[in-house]
């Protein structure tokens, strides 16, 4: 397997949580994740950076993505240093010190049953 | 954060509003959204030119992304030089003068619960 | 506006129509579609080639983007050399002498309410 | 039509085959597919290995792609060396001795109707 596949920085141009949600969580929880594998053989020390319509950025939030593994991070879970409002437009800089390949997801369960949307990130 | 990430010209091929809706407007409203990201320290002047099917383009529809913010732009809310047509393919030119990352989505509530599309536009 | 952007062949690995639909025609028929615009000031002439699981390439479908303008083909509509197979795996290569922009759209109406998938194609 | 189109490894971050479904099989059972093209004349030999969150990644699953046909391979029906879990977030890498196209489709019926998500995959 070719070691440091991918980029360093992606970007989601696209981001909105849901406010409200319908079923059994955490799995039908209303959510926007960035999917990251890292294929190498270093951990990826990985920060995102939100932007949004009326403010300046936030961030930045920080996840270690191992050597070999995958991380689909919830954006609803990101605390620090702030957590990421509902029902409001954001995108996402996603930056990494070792090279990772980026997704992007949305289950939406505003009413039942859920959408979904998915898409590979911008590479830089 | 590196600056001027992205493209000056981005092409979205599928286009196209349902004349339809259902659900509490405007977030169930069916729209279709140009999600657009500014990382740079200067302010994007944005232009879009739509394309039919069987007359010439229109355009330039214009609007303005600040340094570190993004817009989702709704095509619904376009209204000069005229409205964008309901139920009726279209694509978009995304044109900046400096460069950003543009996401095309699309929420589609003729039928509830809504349906949801997403891709990273084409970089030119 | 710059001419000719995009690129002369794009790939669709994913294709299926749905033998079964839901709702008015033809809006809500389940369908298949290459979003395929064409920015420059000469006229496009695509072929479209059809790859199956288990039989040769058939092709080629021809259809022309003239200038400034988009067209949003169903698979659902070809018919020379001969109609696209309903609830049967194939993928698409989309070929056109002058640069073009695809963009890969199903509508899968089985099941009320319908659901939608979209993807940029990927550019040779 | 010209020979070898596409890339000999694609990266899809995004993987989660759900563990419950509704309506009939094998077409509404909740599954992840790898669509995979093969435009040359030589059978494309591929290897796929799956990376998770918290072990050491697993693989490779086998399969040919004759020349000029497309497989659409269904994640749930890979067996050696094990079978895919459900409800685990999982990523892919997928290799091939000559170039292929690579895109990424969920149908998640776990609420009827079912939802759908497609991307091109990350072509490295």
């Amino acid at each position: 397997m070719p070691s440091g596949i991918g980029r360093t920085t992606w970007v989601i141009a696209e981001g909105y949580i849901p406010g409200a949600s319908t079923g059994p969580e955490p799995e039908m929880l209303s959510h926007e994740t960035a999917c990251v594998v890292n294929i190498g053989d270093t951990d990826a020390h990985v920060t995102v950076t939100l932007y949004f319509t009326d403010r300046e950025p936030v961030g930045p939030y920080r996840f270690v993505v191992p050597a070999r593994r995958t991380l689909h991070q919830r954006f609803n879970d990101f605390q620090e240093p702030e957590p990421v409002p509902r029902d409001t437009p954001y995108a996402s800089v996603i930056q990494s010190d070792v090279p990772v390949v980026v997704q992007h997801t949305r289950l939406d369960s505003r009413q039942p049953p859920h959408a979904l949307i998915t898409t590979t990130a911008y590479p830089v």
